[in-house]
């Protein structure tokens, strides 16, 4: 089958790889239809973090179900499918917390499982891990583009708004315009937000951050960004989405949160490798929740709203490649050219 | 007036100093009886952090109202009053929120004000930042022994706690067995937590804590400590409180975590000039909650406790001198003889 191929910094190819098979009775073969390129795949794109050259990439997944194994009892084959950046079983202590990404049973895409970037992957713990799409929309692509956000980015700009608190009537400031801010933005208004103030650096992202609902946008940089969202919010807000990772980004969050409030953060921190600063968090009591995004919890939840159309993360799509073109996918969210690419796989 | 002067690391001496006087009407005038050495004290003292030479120190105070401005309600000359180690107005979003540290008209102790080691200092905000002892506590030197601690550590470990969302019936980790860490274990206890860990490295501190209501103590240091704690609650606790600051005991905190949980810090982090590694925060989603505590806020509940005989921090006076000898309590913690000494100033 064909499959993206990591080489190096910017060496995205497409080859011929062996295909994934049923290997454990939980596992679930699917062929993949949709997926994405993250801004975290930009990470060793860029070589900014190591990945072995040669392995297969991609964890954004949406497609059918070709086989399963004896033990699956929540999906057929046949069944339209998305799955999230990670692999849970559904029925430890974490999952039914509500935290599959600490799932003690966790797996993940690439290596033997197939990248999502791929014609096919098998998917273990097929029934903790994959949300089926109910038959009436399993074939509308319109559904299908709003859905596959729900595998990665929906669900992490949720759990940023989530991790900050934020409940019907509060004022949030979202940091961060790539498509996991935006998704914050939309989640933050459907949770009820009275005010969003967004804040990022491309104009056009600003913009599509007013139509997901924020009620303010910040184009400055920096100190100036900081003194705007101060200004308007009449000293910080108590919920601060900290959607980047990066250190500028994380100490525009604090010092836009008011004292006592919380940052919820679900950018990898990889801007800070010199570390957090504390003490900005410290002398004002300002909490710092969140971390990597249990995106299943949320998926059934959030499917719902799109599926009764109150919710639609799709315009974050503004670029749609095929597999084979998949490394002009790679290229394009490099230089900022598309907020996030979708990839079509197959049929 | 005497009063204690920093003049270079390990170099603390009583000397004449003018008598601070009131200015504003909203000050007050405090004869210092007793106060307290702090382990925060020690950073300068060791010359861990800077501190001008000159200056006014200790931040504990206690002692009788000697002058009050016009604008003063809440406490008359006289009265026996104890206060946190930062002024505040009370009347402030922060006040009025709990989170007096946060105070826009914030002040403290030192400079003009005087410090808490020495004969008498001003109050500013005297009718925010001053707690009265009710007439029938204020001249008996036991229940003052045990309020003492309310002007800090006590509050802070208190913090801690309630940072690290510590309620009955709950299993907690304090990591640190100086005098906040014991003070944790009692406020944990006093929460109705049912199972308490304590983590230090001292053999009669962790005995204290067992005193305090430890239901388990952990000498071992660094990734031994982390293991033992690991097995002892299965896995690590939802709730652990970290009362130490350093990059060591933060990361063991982190590391026995469970996946969810929350770290309440209280620590001043000193020992994290590095800053703090977030990744082991995010991968597992753990809060981190805390910082500078708002002692203020607590006072009164836990008076009440410590009046009523529930509560006593008083044994984590381990050493007593009066002013003149504010040097050898310096000595004695900074070479951890005492766990905390308490500083008799005058009648």
């Amino acid at each position: 089958m064909r499959a993206a191929v990591y080489h190096g910094p910017r060496d995205v190819r497409v080859e011929d790889v062996p295909e994934p098979e049923l290997d454990e009775p939980t596992d679930a073969v699917v062929r993949v239809t949709h997926t994405a390129v993250c801004g975290s795949d930009l990470w060793f794109y860029r070589g900014d973090s190591d990945r072995e050259t040669g392995s297969l990439i991609g964890h954004e997944p949406m497609g059918i179900v070709e086989a399963v194994g004896d033990d699956v009892r929540s999906v057929e084959p046949g069944d339209r499918v998305f799955a999230p950046f990670k692999a849970s079983c559904g029925t430890c202590e974490f999952c039914r917390k509500g935290l599959h990404t600490s799932c003690v049973n966790g797996d993940g895409w690439g290596g033997d499982n197939g990248g999502a970037q791929g014609e096919k992957i098998r998917c273990p713990h097929a029934d903790g891990t994959l949300v089926r799409v109910p038959d009436r929309y399993a074939d509308d692509e319109d559904a299908l583009r709003s859905l596959l956000p729900l595998t990665d980015v929906m669900g992490t700009g949720h759990h940023a708004v989530v991790s900050a608190g934020v409940e019907a009537g509060d004022t949030c400031v979202v940091v961060g315009d790539g498509a996991v801010g935006l998704c914050a933005v939309l989640a933050a208004r459907r949770l009820g937000a009275e005010r969003i103030v967004a804040v990022g650096h491309h104009e056009d992202r600003l913009a599509l951050a007013e139509e997901f609902g924020a009620t303010d946008v910040v184009g400055e940089r920096g100190e100036a960004a900081t003194e705007r969202v101060l200004e308007l919010t009449n000293g910080g807000a108590n919920h601060v989405a900290e959607c980047v990772g990066a250190a500028s980004s994380m100490e525009t969050a604090v010092e836009v949160c008011r004292p006592g409030g919380t940052v919820g953060y679900v950018g990898v921190p990889h801007g800070l490798d010199g570390g957090l600063d504390l003490f900005s968090f410290f002398g004002d009591n300002i909490g710092l929740r969140g971390g990597v995004a249990p995106v299943r919890a949320y998926a059934e939840d959030l499917m719902a709203d799109v599926l009764q159309g109150t919710l639609d993360p799709a315009p974050i799509f503004t670029k749609t490649v095929d597999l084979e073109n998949v490394a002009e996918g790679y290229r394009a969210m490099d230089e900022r050219e598309a907020i996030k690419v979708l990839v079509e796989v197959g049929e």
